[in-house]
């Protein structure tokens, strides 16, 4: 494996290796959990070369945000890596990446990115957006892997990726998930004990909004009301959002059809956690 | 000469062409003069391979500008790239480079965007920056041509390709003239024999500024009085704007120094003409 940390490392790294081989590029923040080596296996089965980035991107954590004690793990991620057999570890400064120490251009996606955690992280998807399409430029995959867990984010990197022709295919992975249910992720380590055991209601909400919506109703009310009467009846849960939307639109539905994303955003103390699944209707 | 009209056509060509080879790309609106010319030819020189796109872009051009009326001679311009050499001639149709009919996804540059013509052509340079992005993706060159007539638009893409890791180098070619000193540019063709005959006044009065700069003066003040003096003498001349700036921030200067860019938009008639110099000042 070759642990790179400079944008030029990384182009002549790939044009060597690449040869009209398939390149699976794995953008992360890192601190690696299982869902992250499920994205990794996942380019290692379809391509030929899997690249991995570690960057915690400043641009997309709010004032406020958690960016400062957002973990990090560079030496168990890249350790990690090895064992999977990844083949370039890219792992930039900030300075790499924003030389500038302030970024210029942003890519931008209109009504998508105010949409559901959009609407409570101003500035957050236009910061994920550019950034991706910076490690995008730099690795030039042909497939690129994300979690379904963060959807939103999942659907502006697709919908950038198509319309700006940046030749890649996205790949949605299925959220990887804690024995209670809850959806791995960095974030979990930060919640103390009992809010750990309460977050387990996410799951359990979506559970029964997907019983609900699953009893031939075709109510986007029916299903919130069962999210939000679940998510509430647990204490330590500070409920920020319920969406009953179109998966590919994010436009909220009256009426359930279609492909449809059933997501929910909430604090834990001062942890905020975001999980949805994805039903489909005839 | 490979005449291609899709986007996979272009990126195989360019993966069966290109091998390590040096790619040149010369993106264009089409309707070749000149200027264009000499694009490729320095392509040609720079490169192992040139790669020339013709499209009429849509989403650069605001309401009541002159989208349906911009001269269109593909058949011409197709002989002219392979008289010299082009490997690939790619013009795609409106459906192809938009297939959703409308952009969701834009590069937008912040302050740059907004000065200069910006400020009297809203949209322009995100249409511009976003169209510039996915040719660029497309055709994945080592080298992006663009004349330096249109100076603004060089910055911007160049500030875009920077910023975005788009791995290219984006070089900026002098502008041609007539003999009466008229930038080249497909527009010249609108005007009527009088108002291309006092059109002349831009590049006149661009001297006289040019004159007064090199007086020892350090005022942009001085240097604007002599560009608007000079071109509100012609009857025919309806001022847009003067403008003396920064050559690389576009920043309106008071006082001269380092690279300086001295531009002008005006309309004879109906036709809207930009032309500019830049100057160096220890």
């Amino acid at each position: 494996m070759e642990l790179l940390t400079k944008k030029f490392q990384v182009r002549s790294a790939i044009n060597s290796l690449s040869n009209n081989k398939s390149i699976g590029f794995v953008p992360t923040m890192g601190s690696f959990h299982e869902g992250h080596v499920s994205l990794i296996r996942k380019a290692a089965e379809e391509c030929d070369v899997v690249v991995v980035s570690v960057f915690v991107n400043p641009t997309q954590f709010g004032i406020g945000e958690d960016l400062a004690k957002y973990p990090r793990n560079i030496d168990r991620d890249s350790c990690l890596a090895e064992e999977e057999g990844v083949d370039i570890f890219f792992a930039p400064s900030e300075e790499e990446m924003y030389p500038k120490g302030r970024q210029e251009t942003w890519v931008r996606l209109g009504e998508i990115e105010e949409k559901l955690c959009g609407a409570f992280r101003p500035g957050h998807f236009r910061g994920v957006a550019t950034v991706v399409a910076k490690l995008t430029n730099i690795v030039r995959p042909n497939k690129l892997y994300l979690g379904e867990k963060d959807f939103q984010q999942l659907r502006v990197v697709q919908r950038m990726v198509e319309d700006l022709d940046m030749g890649a295919e996205v790949i949605g992975c299925p959220t990887l998930r804690e024995p209670d249910g809850l959806a791995m992720s960095s974030r979990n380590a930060y919640m103390s004990p009992e809010e750990r055991a309460a977050a387990k209601v996410i799951y359990e909400a979506l559970m029964e909004a997907k019983k609900v919506a699953q009893t031939g109703t075709h109510s986007a009310d029916r299903v919130k009301q069962a999210l939000v009467e679940k998510l509430v009846s647990e204490p330590l849960c500070r409920l920020q959002f319920v969406s009953v939307c179109d998966s590919e639109s994010l436009e909220e539905l009256t009426r359930l059809g279609g492909s449809v994303l059933i997501a929910i955003g909430a604090y834990f103390g001062t942890t905020r956690m975001v999980d949805s699944i994805v039903l489909s209707f005839s």
